[in-house]
């Protein structure tokens, strides 16, 4: 699992002494292994939860579930940078650039999943897709913000996390009415 | 599974000639490896039983078990630390301190889920905690005594994997006689 | 699963300034993570659909499966290879050779197991075999073009994600067309 | 699976040219992969024949599987000693001796299962332990032969491959003749 590879954001400090001080410096590589695991966790929750729902897998949904394994297999990678160079102090707005790259990229795979399940009707009851269209939005306005602003993109993706975590609950209960209706 | 990437914590030697020796001196390594391994097993075991005893999951206890992953999926990085600067042979104090952090969220979160899932009545029979309690508190005492003796914080996580090694046992007896009583 | 260990084919850029123009640099290591990964990803479900059509597994069948695993858990290191020469800028043919070389052990011993399957009698239906066979030409030659021309043969392996990827919409067919039949 | 990450015992050759030549002279890594890769692959096919034999699963024998789990998820270490130093053509006995060891603390523990289970009369049908117990003292012996001849012992490990490969269809038969006379 691409979760458990976070751990290797966090380096090992190579010092000669004073280890303490340069584990507290490390601080930013913590939040990094936090907002990614957290990250994951919830795509996963959410993902689970909206394949209960699926009648029938054919090939295509298949693959774009691949696909979509493929950006989460890669969130490693923009972990490791934010986690090195936000602990570095430079070039962190390139590398929260990357990061809201393949959050960007893991949101509209997961969007096109409930895009073309809903098309071809393979959803056991529709549900409103509403909010999560507008997470296909706040990803792309966060890897914007990251030009600007490193530490403020870092904020909205932690709050993506709290929103997307949310997001089930909601579904939960659509789902808990559906099956009351039937 | 996090358990398989405590391999890294014993470095491979990088050494001209004499590898016996290097190997020989690398035995704070192998004890970091066996202290994690066995503890990531034990946590695994006890996890397993609790969960046994669950009615229904709700969405908070998702979560919490995610939170118990992302402590667990963090356990390799303090044993890297453990393994380096004991081998090292300074610092000792600081990786025992971060260990005994890392192992005390860890015992926290799990202490959280067993609190939760009886309050909101999720356990098919409730069962003592008092030795689950304990835990709670040895793991901030281990890391406090870190902060003194980092040997002595090394044996107390050591003992910890018996003591919580042990405990299923009990629990699985309580069990066995609820399931009789019924 | 090997996937997941694909990241680490993308490096994490140790620079001092300009991380942009780095990660920029590094688009051969992302065009080889994305090849492996899709190729890793098309194999397991041709081998999902393959081995859903076994009747019985016995004992050289189940080493064949752990012969192929052996060759898939080898394909991070000619990725790590493709990404780093192809960053570097040279010696691309001996590692595009490289790769090519455990795709082909790979083909063929998906090969051996159709065949053996066939030969012992072991699948549900027999189908046609023809796709399968090409592919185990396609590689070598993939292979071959690798000596030459390291480009042409990216171009030739990433061909092959997708001339597999189709491969069990024909198969799934017939499976369908055989099932009716019965 | 600690089998997947038998792969970082390729080392990625950190050249300026001639690839070639590096690839060429890294076989021995790509043999101790080999060696390694089928070794895991064999106890977890024997393990899982010895599981399905198993009536009922008590706590000490959870604890004995969790203890073979910790020394196959040490194996990669060992491997990528035995790959660097067969490499760097030098210290190959104390790499070997290192392999050995792991492999005799699996094999014992894979014995103490088996004699656990055989003693607490947890298995459906006793089998002939004879070939098992043989493996028991063959590793131990690769393990001294490591000591004089590095490469003698590779081989011996190379050949407990084939012999514990071959195992389990012995037992099989044992199985198929148990359940024909019940």
């Amino acid at each position: 699992m691409a979760a458990t590879l976070l751990v290797f954001s966090v380096q090992v400090p190579d010092v000669k002494s004073d280890l303490a001080r340069a584990l507290l410096n490390d601080w930013p590589a913590y939040a990094a292994y936090v907002i990614s695991f957290t990250t994951i966790l919830v795509v996963w929750v959410n993902h689970h939860g909206v394949m209960e729902n699926i009648k029938t897998y054919d090939r295509p949904l298949v693959y774009l579930n691949g696909l979509l394994l493929m950006f989460i297999a890669a969130i490693p990678f923009p972990t490791f940078l934010l986690a090195k160079y936000f602990v570095a102090g430079h070039d962190e707005s390139a590398a929260a650039v990357e990061y809201g790259i393949v959050m960007t990229c893991t949101a509209l795979t997961f969007g096109a999943i409930n895009l073309y399940a809903t098309r071809r009707n393979l959803f056991h009851i529709s549900f409103n897709q509403f909010y999560f269209l507008i997470g296909n939005f706040l990803y792309p306005i966060g890897t914007v913000a990251a030009f600007f602003n490193a530490r403020l993109a870092l904020l909205i993706y932690a709050a993506m996390v709290i929103y997307y975590g949310g997001y089930p609950l909601v579904r939960e209960e659509q789902v808990r009415r559906a099956s009351a209706r039937r």
